[in-house]
Order: C-alpha cells, then sequence, then structure tokens
C-alpha cells in the first residue's frame, strides 16, 4: 500500500481563506468600476465576484479595466438583490462612509479584513461595495453585520469604486498570508577587517594630502566611520572605494608609452 | 485686543508630514491614471503630485478621473526628468514589481510608509511610481533610496497605476496618524542635489586619474551611487567627501611659503 509522502508544506490541504470572500458589489453604474474591482481583486488572490443588479454588465469597458483578470468577471455571479448575493455567508461587512449614527461599531479596514480571514475558517464570508455614489441603503447595511469605514481626509472622502476594493483586498491579503520577507537584495557583506582596512587608507591617503591634521585631527575619522558603518559596505565596495583612493592618490593615469617622460 | 482663542488640538503647529510628501509619476502613458492618482492622494490627505514627462497633461480624462481632487491635478508640477522632480527632496523610494536582484533591501508598504512620514519630519521626501507597463528603468530606480513592492498574488502581480497609488497613500495616512517614536539622531539629511553633487565631482575625479574609463564605464558609477543611497548622507558629510576628494586630486599639501617652487 502507498505510504502519503511527508510534505514540509503543512498549507498544502489547508483551504486558502481569499477563496471564501466573496466581493459583493451592490448596484455598480459604471462598468469600468467593475473592471478595476476585479483586477484589484486578482492581484491580491481574491477571485469570487458578486454583482447585484449591475448597471451594464458583461460591458467592454469592465473587461478592458479588468486587463488581466478577465477571468474574475467571466466567474462573476450576477444576482438580483443583496440577500440572493449572501446566500451561504456565515459573515458580511458593509463598506460605509465614515458616519456615527451607526449602531455597530464600524471597524478600521485592518481589523475587518482580520475578521474576514478568521471568519473564512469557519464559513464563507463577504464583503459588501454599494453604489458609486448613494453607497449602500440602510437596509443592504442592515443585512450586513458590522459596517466598515477607510479612514480618509474628512474634506474629500469618497474614495473611486475600485481603489476602495483595492486597499480592502490588500488588508485581506496581508490579514491571510504574512508576506514573509521582503526580497532583501544581494547583498555580501564586508568583513570588519576588510572595512578597518578601508578607513586605515583612507587616513593615511587624508593625512598624506594635507586634509587630515594627525596633532588636530577633530572629529574627521569618527565621521567617515559612522558614514560607512551606516551603509554597512559590500565586498566589492571596499575594493572599488580603495581602487579609487589609489588612483587619486597617484594621480592622473599616462599610459606607459609616455612613461618617460616623469 | 483679541486673544488667542486656545484649541485642544496640539498639533496645529507641527507641521503634516504628508504635505512634505511627493507622488511622483514617471513617465505616466493613461491620462485616466494621473486623475485616479490625484483621486487617491486627496482622499488620503496627499496633495503634492509631480509628473514626470507625461504623455498627455492637462487632459480631460485626468481631470474626469480626478473627481474632487481637480486642485492636485491644478497645482501638479510637470518636470522634464525624474533627477528635476527629486530636487530638494533628502529621500526617495521607488515602487517596483518585486525582484529578487535588486541590490538594495526592498521595503514592503507598510515599513516604507513608516520611513517616509519619519523622513518627513527632517525634508522634502518622495514616492516614485512608473510607466504603467514598463515601470521604472534602472536609472530611475538608482536615484532612490530603496525600492518598494505591494505584496501580490504571483500569478498577477500588476496593479492598476491609480490603484498602487491609493495603497501607498493609505498606508501614508495609517502612518502619518499614527506617529511611531520619533527618529532619535541629529540627522540633517543632504538633499538630492548636494548628492548628486558629490557623485558627480566623485565620477569626475575618477574619469580624470583613469580609474574610470568613460568608454568603458561599466558599473561602476551604479555601485558608487547604490553604496552612497544607501548610508542616507548628511549635509556635513557630503561637504567632508568633497573636501577630501579635492585634496586627493590637488596632490599633497604645500605650506604657502613653498608654492614657489611649482
Amino acid at each position: 500500500m502507498p505510504t502519503l509522502t511527508k510534505t514540509r508544506n503543512s498549507n498544502m490541504n489547508r483551504p486558502n481563506p481569499l477563496d471564501r470572500i466573496r466581493i459583493v458589489l451592490s448596484h455598480p453604474s459604471h462598468p469600468g468600476n467593475i473592471g478595476a474591482a476585479a483586477r484589484a481583486m486578482k492581484t491580491m488572490g481574491l477571485t469570487r465576484l458578486v454583482l447585484v443588479n449591475p448597471r451594464s454588465f458583461p460591458d467592454a469597458e469592465a473587461t478592458s479595466r479588468a486587463a488581466a483578470a478577465a477571468d474574475v468577471l467571466e466567474n462573476a455571479r450576477v444576482c438580483a438583490s443583496l440577500s440572493q448575493a449572501l446566500e451561504g455567508t456565515t459573515l458580511a461587512y458593509a463598506l460605509t462612509a465614515r458616519r456615527r449614527d451607526l449602531a455597530t461599531a464600524t471597524r478600521w479596514p485592518r481589523q475587518a479584513a482580520a475578521e474576514l480571514v478568521a471568519g473564512a475558517a469557519l464559513g464563507e464570508v463577504a464583503l459588501v461595495f454599494g453604489h458609486e455614489t448613494s453607497g449602500l441603503s440602510n437596509e443592504e447595511v442592515a443585512l450586513c453585520h458590522a459596517p466598515v469605514s477607510i479612514p480618509t481626509n474628512p474634506a474629500c472622502s469618497s474614495l473611486n469604486l475600485g481603489a476602495a476594493v483595492q486597499v480592502l483586498c490588500y488588508e485581506l491579503r496581508l490579514a491571510a498570508e504574512e508576506p514573509g520577507e521582503a526580497p532583501s537584495g544581494t547583498l555580501t557583506p564586508a568583513s570588519f577587517e576588510e572595512v578597518e582596512g578601508f578607513l586605515n587608507h583612507l587616513e593615511g591617503a587624508m593625512v598624506r594630502n594635507g586634509f587630515l591634521d594627525p596633532e588636530k585631527p577633530k572629529r574627521l575619522m569618527p565621521r567617515m566611520r559612522r558614514l560607512f558603518a551606516r551603509t554597512r559596505l559590500e565586498k566589492e565596495e571596499v575594493a572599488i572605494l580603495r581602487g579609487v583612493l589609489s588612483a587619486l592618490e597617484t594621480g592622473p593615469y599616462r599610459p606607459p608609452s609616455a612613461t618617460g617622460e616623469d
């Protein structure tokens, strides 16, 4: 009988929470925004778009704005009401402009994303966005568990619909998976001795050229030391800097044929 | 005589860091994206848009997409080069797709936003976005201190330009409203022009001394540029480095009484 090969990747069989999060657009009026929302979703790893009574869909403008996320549009579900869109979910949050008259505490996107991702471990969840100018109706907000608001400039608080979807999907992605280390670069650090060798070379050159008076050194070498400590020199950089120093000390290079003049 | 009304807002006279953050779009090709970027900025409280060689600006499509942020477009600066756009800044980050070949460590948006907001306490800072499909050139990335990448779905990693600006401005607003630790040192960062002046001086000295062959420059200046971008030079350090360079170029110092010998 075959035995299961053990894998180092313990996430392999765990469902991806982003696959259980529906992005619901209620009554979107601009097809371009539907496309932008699809693209925003796919760049963050979400795929399940639900449209409630879109003014125009499918639409060439939506497809064009979706770019590489055309498949998200193709798989989008179209519903006649928000109730229908939320069927089968166990948690739903509603995007609203910041309002103080709502009974339920508003979440900021980061908290909402953490709660939705946690909820996705237990069942289907949804994040609902309203019409571009009128937003969600009170009845629609009431169908959801809590309102979510994006912190904004009070003097200009209305994000474009696609941009709002992008911000929330970005937070959902961060909540679903720690992004890990950012690419760290290809640094090959110089050793202590290499850096000291360079600093001694620099000090010697400055003394020989009269820039540094060994009798009155002031803070010159400590300053240089601090500068190159901050930068964390690479091996190759030390070699280049020492090459530059040597070239500057010996003066302009003259081709071998001209050396007789000296 | 009128007395000043006391206000509960102790932040009143503290400059808003968001006012010192430039959003730079290099070579944007779609006017709609310029408008979307302006709107994304204003909803998050940013106002300083700089455009490097936009294909079409001003443009009705940009104005339409900017919605209530038309003033951000009206006050946008148009520059001929990224160097010009960065004049007067002391810190600049470059948005790039996630790449492992970059020598400098990449930041995620949250860390980058915190660093830019901290940097804005000391001087002007910038966040640079490239062309919609080709991004920033290597030369443009080299003019900045570090790359920034948005964590994305590896299978679909290209955000719309306006959406990318929205995500970064959202993180900038969050970082600005909860300012972390104030920078502790007494750093007085050098400006973009001061650093460029030093790098030009260094390049000239290396050419004059035969260390750098302008016909076969290889990767020498990009390497030097990267080194000093990492270290974030201080004003006084630039002065010292230029003094060292000048002293090394003119050769050993001779006291005035001995000058007759030359």
